[in-house]
Order: C-alpha cells, then sequence, then structure tokens
C-alpha cells in the first residue's frame, strides 16, 4: 500500500514521513509541496539523510491518483478545501489534517476562517477522526478531517465528564497552552527564536479558530452546550499542548468516583492514560509520542472539577491521529506504527 | 541609609543587591546568610564580580541592629516567623518578603505552611505591601508583609474589577504559569534543567498555598468572595508570571467600559500599565522590570471577561515591590532605583 | 533473551528501557537500582505509564544471573569497577555504560577518575565497544567498555582523517559542546534550570576525564600523538553533542579528497553520515537516534581542516551504541531496535 | 545634547533607547526607521509603553542634522555606506554600529560583505571603536566604527597575550558561539523558534565577515599574522557570545605569569573583568551589560594557553560599547548609563 503526503515540507508533513517510515503497511510513501518541487526531501529535512531518497515532486493530482491509495493532506487551511474533493471523487481515501473539512456547517467555517468553505457534499462525507470517540464510524470512513491540536486535547479531556455528569454548562474554562511548533514552518517574527525565548504570551484571545470546532463536538454530547470560554497561550518550547480545563458539577463528586468515569470510558483505549489520583501530566511524558494523558481532580473546598490534558501536538494532535485513524479504516492494529514511548529527557 | 539583606544567597537576595546597587538613597548595604558565610557574595554571583565586594556575614541580630535601619528578609518561609520579632523589637524596619507574616489570621497560615504561625501582635503590626492598594498605609509602616508573587500579578488583576463591577463570585478562575526562578536557588530534580526544559507543567493543583492569600486580599473588597480556583504552571523559562483570570459579570458590559474602570484606577500608578484594547502583555515585556501589564477584554459572544496580568516574579513580585515599599515608606519618589526599563530580547 | 538494565534511575537507563522495548529480540527486561527498590519504573519515568509494569529491584547479582543473560550497567563511574567483575564470572554478557572498563592502563583511570581502578585481568577482556572503529572485535567480546559520548563523537570525526593523512599531532583542538542529560539525573545547583537556560558555560577545562579515553583510541592509530587540546562547553539544552575539531594536515589536501577519504571510510556505517560539501549537521538533526553526523572542509585560506561531528549523547552517546553493540554481539542486523529516524523539530 | 537612532527597530537600536533612557547626558533622543515610519516606538516594542511616547520618524538627514548632536547608526551592513558619510559631512558626530566603516581596505569590505565600500576618505577618518585598545584615540574621534560582536570578544581575549607573549601565529583558533539576538529582528525560518530551540549549530564555517575585521586589528599587534581560524555556532539563547580561544606560546609560561599580564594590562578599564585562576565565566554572567568578563589558563600539560571571553553581543558588542565610546569622545565618565549589573537569573 502505498501514501501521498501533500504538504509534506511542513512539521505535520515530516512527522507523517517519520511515522511512515516505521510502519508495518505502509512503507511506501511519496511526498508533494507547492513551494520545493525537486528538492531531496531530506535537504528540506536533514535529519532523514540517507533515510530516505524521496524527492519533493509537484501536486498533480492526475498522477497522484494513479499512483497512491490514500492522501494525507498535511497543507494549510485553504487548501484542502479546493483539493481534496477532486482527489477524494478519484477514489482515494483522503485523510486531512487541516481545518477545512472539520464543519458540518459551512458559515462556521467561513466565519472563524475567513475563507470559502468546502462544498456541503464533501462536508457531509467527511468523518471527524478523533478516534476514541468516533471509531465506529471512523471505520467505515473514506474521508477524515483530522481534529485540531487543541480540540483532541480538549475533547478527550472533557468529554467523559459532559457524558456522564451534570455540568453547570456556563461554568466551562479551558485555559490551552502549545509549544511554538503549532505555528507550522515558516519565517515569521512572531515565532522567532528571541521573540518566544524566554517569554510567555496569550494569543488569539477568545478568537482561536479551534473554538468552533471544540462547539461542535462537545455538542454532540449535550446539545445545550452555549459559547465555550477557551484561550491559547505560547509556551517556549517546540512541542506539546496541555488543556488545564475548569468546570463545575451541578451535584458534589467525590474524588474517586470521577477516576472511575475516566478510567472505565477509555479503559480499551491504548493512547489515552489516565493518571492516578494526584498525579498530573506533563507535556514532555508524550513528547514525540501518541498518548494523550490526562489528570483529573475533585477540589472539595471549591466543589470544581479540574481536568489536565496534555497531547504532543504533532502527533496525537496533527500527524499520529491521522495515521492512528488510517490503521483504524485499514482494520488492522490502531497502534500500528505509534508504540513508540515518548522521548524523555 | 544602610540596609541588610538577610538571605542574600537566593534569588530574591541577589536580586535584592542588584536594585540598591543602582539605589539612590540606598548604597550601602550589607548581606548576611546562614549556608555561606565568609565567602564572598560575588564568589555565589559571579555576575557581581567587581561590582561589590561585601562578604556574606553571619545572622547576628544584634550586630545588624546597630549597623543598619532597615532590613530586607529574603528568606524562605519559617525563618522569618522567628527572626522578625526580634529585629523589630530592636527599633528596625522591616520588609519581609516570605510569606511568614502575609495572614492576620494564624490559623490559615499554619493550615497551608504547615509551621508554626508568627505571633498575633507582630502579624496585627505587618502591613500587606502591595503598593498600588495600600501605599496609604505602607507611608507610616514599620514591618512590611511583602506580597507573593502570584498574589501580586491576581490581586492587582481583579481588584479593579472586584471593587466596581458586581461579577458572580463563584465564576473567579485563576490560571497561573510562573518561571522557574519562583522556586528559589536550591538543588532540586524538579527544577533540574532536563526535567523542565521542552516541558510545561501543572504543580500543586488547588493547593498552592497562595490561594489564601489572594483570598484574604479579595475579602478585603467583597468578604462574600468564598473560595477561589487557583491554579499554577511551571514554564521551561527562568523569570516571569502571568496569570490569565476569567470571571462573569452579572450584568452585561462593554469593551470600553471596562478598559475605562482598569485605566482610571491605575492612572496614577507608575508600575501598573493598562493595555490598549486588543493588546496584552507577553511576560519578556516586563522581563527585569518593576512593572506590572495588564490586558483586559470582554467577550461579547460568552459574556466573561478575561484579565492578563504579568509580572517579573524577582522584581514586582519580590525585590522591585520590596524596595518600592521602602520608597514609600521613605517618602521618597516610589520608582527610586526601579525605572530601568524592562530588558528585550 | 532477557535483559538486566542496572542503574535504570539514570536517563541512559531510562534511554536503554525506551530502545529495548521496541527491539525484536529483546523485548524482556528487568530494571535494578540501589536508590529506588520497589517502586514502579513508570513512577520515576511517567512517560512509561502503561507500557511498561517493571517495578525497580534491588541488584542481587546471583539472581540477576539466574534470570538474564546480558546486563547493561547504567551506572556512574565507580560502581561497575566492583560489580562487573562479579557479574562477568558468572557468565553473563555484560556492556558497561560507564568509564570504568575504557582503560588499558590502570594508572591513566585512577588519575582521571580519582577512583581506584578495576582488576587488570577484567580490563584486559574488555572490548572498547566504538562500533565502527571496533566492528570486529566486538563481535567475539562477552564484555564491552562503551564509549563515552564525548569521545565517540570526537574519535568518529578525526579518525578516517588521521588514518589517511598527516597531520600536524601538535595542531589538534577538539572544541567539544553537550546538552545538559551528560551530567546524569540528579538534583545539581549546577544542572538546575535557572542557572543553565539562557547561559553558555565552559567547565572542566583541560580536566574532562575524557581526555584520556580519546588519547586512548586515537594513539591506536598513531602512537606519535601527544596531549590532546579538549574542552567542554554546558548548551542550554538537554541532549546532543558538537565537536568541532580542527586540525592542520602536514600536505596541501583539496575539498574533495577530503570528503571521499571519510565517505569511503564509512560507506558500510549506517549510523554515520558523511554530509555533502558546504552542508554541515547541527545537534537536532540527530535527535532520540543513533546518528552520528559529519561535516568536514579543507580551508584554503588557511590549510587547516574544520571537523563538525555531532550526536545524541544518550543514543549513539550511550544506550544506542551499547545496543549496536549488543546487536553486533548477537550477530543480528546491527541496527536493530535503533532504526528511528531523529525526532525534528 | 540629543541623539538620533537611525534603525531604531532593531535589537541594537532598543538596546540603545534602554541606554539612552537612564543616561545622565543624552536624555532627549529621537528614533528613525525605513519601514515602520508614524508607529509609536512602543508600539514595536511594548516594553517601553508608558516609558517612551517617541514617534518612528522618516530618515531625513537634513531635519536630522538640524535637531540632533550625534547619530548613532544602528542599521543593517549596506546602508551606513550611503547615509554616514552625508551625515558626517553636515558635522555631527557619528557612530556606526554596522560593519561599513571598519575596514581601511575598500578590497577586504567588498571581498567579505560582498557590497560597494564606503568612500576612501570617510574609512579614514573613522576610529575602531574597541574602547578599552583605542581610548585615547576615540578621545579625538568624530566618527566611530563600533566594532562587531564577536570581533570585541575576541580581540579583548587575545589583545594582552599578543601583545606581550611570543606565540606561534599559526596555533590560533577563535572558537566563538553566540546567542540568536546576533542575527537581528526579521522573519527568518534559520532563526524561528523550532529550528534553533534544542538545537546548536555550527554557521558560516570558515566564512564569517568577522573573520578579516579580528585580522586587521590583531595585524596593529603584530604584522606577520596569518589569516586566523575563527568559526561560530548559534546557541538555542537569545544573547550572549562566548570566544573559547586556543594558541601555544613560543616560551613555557606558568599559570601566574599569564594572569599577572592579563590583569596588569586591564587594570584601569572598569568593563573587562579577568577572572581568577580556576574561574571561567559564562555568558549570562554578563546578560544585560556591558562588561566583558575573561577567564584565562596554561595547560601545563599541552603547553597550550585557552583563554574564555564572553559578553552580551547587544551590549558590549554593539549598543552598550557605543555608548561607551560616545563617553569617552564627552570626555565624562566613560561608564555613564552602563553601570547597571548583569541580570542573573
Amino acid at each position: 500500500m502505498k501514501a501521498a503526503i501533500i504538504g509534506a515540507t511542513g512539521y505535520g508533513g515530516a512527522e507523517l514521513v517519520r511515522i511512515l517510515h516505521q510502519h508495518d503497511y505502509i512503507k511506501q510513501y511519496s511526498v508533494y509541496t507547492s513551494s520545493q518541487v525537486g528538492m531531496k526531501f531530506s535537504e528540506s529535512y536533514p535529519q532523514f539523510n540517507q533515510i530516505t531518497n524521496e524527492q519533493l515532486k509537484e501536486i498533480d493530482i492526475d498522477k497522484i491518483s494513479e499512483e497512491v491509495d490514500v492522501v494525507f493532506m498535511a497543507t494549510p487551511s485553504g487548501i484542502s478545501n479546493e483539493l481534496t474533493p477532486k482527489i477524494f471523487e478519484r477514489g482515494l481515501t483522503v485523510i486531512d489534517l487541516s481545518g477545512d473539512l472539520r464543519f458540518k456547517d459551512q458559515d462556521v467555517y467561513e466565519t472563524w476562517y475567513k475563507k470559502k468553505a468546502s462544498p456541503k457534499d464533501v462536508l457531509q462525507k467527511a468523518v471527524y477522526g478523533l478516534t476514541e470517540i468516533n471509531r465506529e464510524i471512523v471505520k467505515d470512513a473514506k474521508l477524515i478531517a483530522n481534529p485540531g491540536c487543541y480540540p483532541t486535547a480538549t475533547i478527550l479531556g472533557l468529554y467523559p465528564l459532559l457524558k456522564n455528569v451534570k455540568v453547570d454548562l456556563d461554568s466551562i474554562i479551558i485555559d490551552a497552552k502549545s509549544g511554538v511548533s503549532g505555528a507550522g514552518r515558516k519565517a515569521s517574527l512572531a515565532t522567532s527564536y528571541c521573540e518566544v525565548n524566554e517569554n510567555f504570551r496569550i494569543y488569539k484571545v477568545n478568537e482561536h479558530q479551534h473554538i468552533p470546532e471544540i462547539e461542535q463536538a462537545l455538542k454532540t454530547v449535550n446539545p445545550e452546550l452555549g459559547p465555550i470560554k477557551f484561550n491559547t497561550h505560547l509556551v517556549p518550547m517546540t512541542r506539546g499542548i496541555m488543556a488545564t480545563i475548569y468546570c463545575k458539577p451541578l451535584n458534589k463528586m467525590t474524588e474517586k468516583s470521577l477516576r472511575d468515569l475516566y478510567q472505565d470510558f477509555y479503559q480499551n483505549d491504548t493512547f489515552v492514560r489516565v493518571r492516578e489520583e494526584g498525579n498530573y501530566p506533563s507535556t514532555k511524558e508524550v513528547y514525540g509520542s501518541n498518548y494523550c494523558d490526562i489528570g483529573i481532580t475533585y477540589d472539595e473546598r471549591t466543589g470544581w472539577v479540574t481536568i489536565v490534558s496534555v497531547i504532543d501536538n504533532l502527533m496525537k494532535g496533527a500527524a499520529g491521529q491521522a495515521v492512528q485513524n488510517l490503521n483504524v479504516m485499514l482494520g488492522i492494529d490502531e497502534g500500528t506504527g505509534l508504540y513508540g514511548p515518548p522521548l524523555f529527557p
């Protein structure tokens, strides 16, 4: 089986190459770009020197359709809108890592992304690939809208609670933090070393485009959910996301009931690890891996719940989950190519 | 005028030396320690090589009382409890940077700090030195309980709102982040480079000892305030604190009314800078300085307020504010020795 | 086949667990420690939560001898001196990652390490496991002295030149730089975050214990080599070593002849990658991998050669090379368990 | 007295504003740029919010000439070539922080900078402002070529030795390391956070444009000096340069004779601090200050000298030394505005 990675020169694309290189089913992959055609992939990413000899090729959909079985779209938002329908209608499986196919409502996409939405019929066919939640429908999908990094950490953190416990819906606060690689590989003053290092910054205050994605997913659990409070901060580190989530259950809970609920919910999910009491994950503890680690606690003093959810934004938050979805679609072991333990320190 | 710095080998102590070295009124200072007596201060901190020749001296209260006018206690919690009463009764002015004198209620201190509280009469005389809020009583104080780093950022961020607007008191969430220097200068695995770098960690979940300090201060504004939700995270950087604060006003607001309120409140305070609309501070923008920068916004979509407050934890969060308080007590320009602009990049 | 890791709570030990966990031949491993007996390994390293359930066991040589086939000594220097002879005489294969078995001359060890050397007969049996150089004798070894991190980068960088070109032996300068993980996992002020971050430090000037190790290895190429100039710097990063090497060939060279020489020398070595002209490796390009990347150039203007050699100190500089040696001893594919591409960014 | 800063939006320009803001003689300064005319300076650098209200103005030489007394050129190389002659001929004092005026030989500049050199007569009038070495001619200068960052650290490190001791001129190796701020404030993939963080890189191997600047300066001590070996590395930190220098004296030395030589040479220089035996500076120990700290040792084992010289590249390596030169020209205390101790941690 052969895969194409479109947008391979971005960090998400390079991470796909790293994973696929160690994948038992898909060892053949080709790489496509709009910017550095003809260059060897390892010139753009010297860590792959002598590991892969692939050259960056032009994005020619007819050719790609003849040569590969599955296409990963690792492009910035706004590109998959145009390309994916064409690839999909040629019968290929597509996994789109951008935000373009995540919204059922075109207006929501256009409001938050300020771009023209994908055609309605394509959006209807796209399955939101948050694997642990939607595994059953991913199995039969041919078109995956791979979730955003923040939504992955946030929804996996909140889902078991909202599913099982009545909470004050207006109380939910998501204070999220991310490393810099989420911004992609590009020259930009805002993500230049001297502006980021020894600095902690809040950005897109109340305006992040992942807000409606989280809302859409959580409304499937409770349609009464209103607008959420969600903010994002830039941490002087390369990889990793933490979502610190606060909310108030309407009834008293115990530490144990809360933990049981999460451990039951994720008991069959290899890649979600619920921590023991008093134990909270840090981002480095999932570095370079596909895990989402979750710590939870109920504060007797205040009656609020705190949820701490961490992922590697390039893995479970992008390329890792994309391959996890592919594995589910292929009917093979969900963790194929993804079992590498986190790299620490 | 001459000052003593007790606990000078910690980061807060070293920062006091840096400030006092450039202070027009107090250029003479001596340094005391319990651990490295006899060593030159600049051996412990080579950046002061050829700048100061002070030697670290034993903490002998009688001698100190004869030689100096004001004492800065830059010691860990639990030490000032014993020393400060003795120094204070000898007639010296004391500014305590530890948590020991901050609580009027001994039980609160003993519950959160797990240490024996200071004598009641000493606690009664101690003035909580959040300069912008308590300037008038600082003027006449002889004993200052210098605020904690997190409380400084948090209280300055929340105070104008709580003072002027009815808010849902149970809605207040403070999600705080700090650089590593807040943990002090000591050998510790938890703050070793490899454990912190490229890592983002939550710690002391719902248990930080600054919680009761914030509650005590905010209850002076509104006695009905209940237990607050406050969490702390360790950022892979050396200096800087950001408190991201969420709360829900009971009545609709406008972006402008919110901003006016803050700008009015702090109009005469050199060291609090309220940002313009759409503009939020990052920690590096106050690096090495005594400023507290505040960004605020009202989210029409959710009806919640977001407040972003940043300080340098060693300056406005410790040594800087201590000197600011001293200046107020001396009746001199409040910013003496503190006007250095932030260091960026 | 089953392996024991003694000293598993150090960073080198944890890296061995990470590699062996993905190793096709040795999937069973047990972990030993002198400090945290009884604790789950994943409590010490939460990244292994739900990946391994191994408990840290006491170092009982009789038990270990009964249960395992190969022992990795991932202990600080001074411990293998005592333990390895006992393990070795029980017939187990031992790979020692410390400096204890690297020197044929006991005096050299005792002079530089200030500790009592291992018995002579044990030292004689130990093979210096710089795989690319000593592969043939590693094949038949039962006892491996795994090279130090700096020596690995340095010797791989210099060996082809010294072997093939006459150089002014007194001209050789090795200016080496390392991330902090080389100092091990321990509480220490010198490696605490605030002392290391935003700081670049030189240490052990002309005194590093890896100096005699490099000299011993290079003297096997040219016995006339005198004392080398070698200095080490601490870089504010976790992983990675770069050795920048300068030396003067006695005859004029060309850029091409120099490169040919290196590419020929390493043509069959998967884990040494020689860069093309004008291309030099950075440490991140081998991050988390077993590669040693080498850049070389001849400066027409000065007549000197510059060699740039980088490794991940915990992988090719420690655990990776240890497993590479094991693979060679087992007669299996040398890269088993080590083919993971570097993690970037 | 009033100063103009041309190129104020760069990091060097912002550092000039920080210094001049605290300068007793020059408190008035205006800021000029070619890119963000009309914007408030504090919009570009929010740390100056409410500290300065200066607006960025167009570079109009006639206007500038009428309004100010001294001009700092903090522009990239290639701009001062054109502007400085025009400003200088209007009678203003000019201190140029770029490389444009540093070379007496136009060919050397044009070879290494690939740009057209400044007019010969202007170059002749420019004084190379390495204050400690050229103080006497700086006093009478009207036009200063402010030294580069690497040359400042290197020349201050080597000068006393070359001046007083016979060394093997071909043995001199300078292995230099710099933080990222030396690359200036601009969007660039090579200096973006994810490419630099947790990475150590060598760059411009044998090709750095500071090579001829160092050679020109050192040839004034010994005209027989040939081409030097000089390489530069990028350290994942913002500020700081270390030059590690190796060379071989032709006669045996003692540790004491070497130290005496340096301490004598710099005994009247406030901003050069020679370390005691066994003590070497790290870059953080001069952070944010104008100091150059030097550690030196003679290695009995090898007969070579090691010199370690550190500066803050934006201060002693740029803006700090520029103001130091101005102070000398004005005949005021050389350290005016520059006495702030280093910021640590």
